[in-house]
């Protein structure tokens, strides 16, 4: 996406990869949209931090990182020793699963760069393998976005009101989006519509990343708080929902994402609204079975007891806002069953949730 | 209810009346939990911008507010002309009653005073009647409170879990709460239970108000994300909602809270959730016939867009969450429909909402 810094338009993705310097390239979310930097992880687990501590997050930017951090991790190896090879990689490999537990693109992405990297016969071999494969897998994730976004294009009709929830934008991606590529697509194409993001505490990422996003894109849009959905639908303001997943299960059609995309889907159904989910295959998990299954990460309660932002005096800072005695429940995400999912919108059309499975072998699952 | 200030516990209301300087006490809530500090209002239009700026909130803490307003503004006047009396009080009521338009408290608070003060034969015996009136709103209001505890501790078994809403706690009120009144009720009894705070953005009235009240009471509780309740529900663990009301609908049942209050009636029906609504008798509106016709008040976009809280260096901020680009729609408040609602918790028991009309006797309704 072009990115306007300091008055230069420039384009940016969101992970990349620098082979000389063997550094993850990210941009540095959490100081969006008051700041714009992009930071180099030095190692596979200054890799690993930077997607536990949300400085890179989203379903298909976070699988991009974890295969470029796989990589860099492969390629920090020094030696020839296969046996000793392969054992390093395990623990690469682990310490990047285990960054985001709900997230299935990481594990997607590693387990495919894996696949690739068997064919290499040296350490070498694999390395280079390893690296080829992560670049594969960015290249798959635009793709797959832009494939997204000509078919959700389509339900974006002039005049519409359209909500989202926290930010499946091209920040949460290699590059475009899933839920945003349906409306940059529909953009394109001449439509004028609105967009409702929802604020998504406790991280806030609809007021900061999507807001912004829709800001540098031009889309008119508001910021909602989280509470506020429910009244926009009950007064007819709210046409269409296109949210993201952090995994939606090939099986079920289950979808785990954002917390408070449940609460959305649920409203939505009561209004009659169409509720969409946007995803590229690297979100499908094809062998859970059951949504309870999913590991539902939870994270710290500061999160919950106060917020991020930038004081008048332009200085960034954590406040309390909450009682200082009390505590907090914070899970990071929810789980919507088939139900209340009107569609999927995929690289290969848009399809029920409980269709995913008949259709996995234009899905790309593999046997 | 008693507040421990600077080691010493005393006993509090939310409102009060100082009949020698003509003020009209209110405990600042916009600073707790951070700092707990009681301001005295010098005449009716400050008493009217501490309502508007929300100083004091909740539905009967705003009533009480009003009455006490109005009071203060007739016994401003000097004179003994009763037309010119007459018209002053007018412009108190009317200052007063558009200070926030959703909540009816200040209405039927004021109304029942006007109708107090008409015995009145002199504008000395008016002003007199008027501080009574008030006197009786605030009276009255505590023992709503009272019987609303009473009657809906029986709804709070051990062990259970129960989803609060923003603020109907002691706060709101003149003392005691409706919401929280079956609560500290349910705790006099010796029952144990856990209570989730929804945080309430964009004002976060549940992390600071509801969340100090608890832990001053030293029940057990946690604050959530507004977008977690309904997760918490899918995974069996809410038991019960308890929420107040701004505006209650005698002749409908249609209930108007706080923002996000129609999201969690509609999450509880899905699970099979009782959901209550407690109210004290001002709260009732006897002649709106729907609830779409109920003002809702859209607040400023700051609310939104950043959030008050206090920073490591124990000072109080504003930070500005959102991008910076953006805007947002800020309604205060949304229409809960009557098929929602298991029960209105109310002085005179427990009822279906739509019971009321024909209750309306025992209700209070006067002809």
């Amino acid at each position: 996406m072009n990115v306007t810094v300091r008055s230069r338009t420039r384009h940016f993705r969101t992970v990349a990869f620098d082979a000389e310097r063997n550094a993850v390239l990210l941009i540095e979310q959490r100081l969006l949209p008051h700041e714009f930097k992009v930071i180099a992880t030095r190692d596979f687990r200054e890799t690993a931090r930077a997607i536990r501590e949300m400085i890179v997050r989203g379903a298909g930017a976070i699988g991009a990182t974890a295969a470029y951090g796989l990589a860099q991790g492969a390629r920090a190896f020094r030696g020839r020793d296969m046996k000793r090879f392969e054992r390093h990689v395990e623990v690469v490999y682990q310490t990047l699963k285990a960054a985001r537990p709900t997230a299935v693109d990481p594990v997607n992405a590693m387990n495919d760069a894996r696949a690739t990297m068997s064919a290499g016969e040296t350490v070498e071999e694999q390395q280079a393998l390893a690296l080829a494969a992560a670049e594969e897998f960015a290249r798959h994730d635009v793709e797959h976005c832009e494939a997204i976004g000509r078919h959700g294009a389509k339900l974006i009709r002039p005049g519409m009101k359209v909500l989202t929830h926290c930010n499946a934008g091209w920040l949460a991606f290699v590059d475009i989006g899933t839920a945003t590529a349906p409306m940059y697509a529909a953009q394109a194409l001449g439509r004028k519509f609105h967009v409702y993001c929802d604020e998504t505490r406790p991280r806030s990422q609809g007021a900061t990343l999507t807001a912004w996003e829709l800001a540098q894109q031009k889309i008119s849009h508001q910021i909602i708080a989280d509470n506020a959905a429910g009244h926009l639908m009950q007064r007819g303001q709210i046409d269409l929902v296109i949210v993201g997943s952090d995994r939606t299960l090939g099986r079920t059609g289950e979808v785990a994402n954002k917390i408070g995309t449940y609460t959305k889907a649920v409203l939505a159904k009561r209004h009659g609204i169409p509720f969409y989910v946007a995803i590229p295959l690297s979100t499908i998990d094809w062998t859970m079975k059951s949504g309870f299954d999913i590991p539902i990460e939870e994270r710290h309660e500061s999160e919950v007891l106060g917020a991020w932002g930038v004081t008048a005096k332009g200085k960034r800072e954590y406040v309390r806002v909450a009682n200082p005695g009390s505590g907090a429940f914070n899970a990071g995400f929810d789980v919507t069953p088939a139900e209340l999912i009107t569609g999927i919108i995929t690289p290969a059309g848009i399809f029920k949730p409980r269709e995913l499975w008949a259709k996995r072998r234009s899905l790309g699952y593999v046997l």
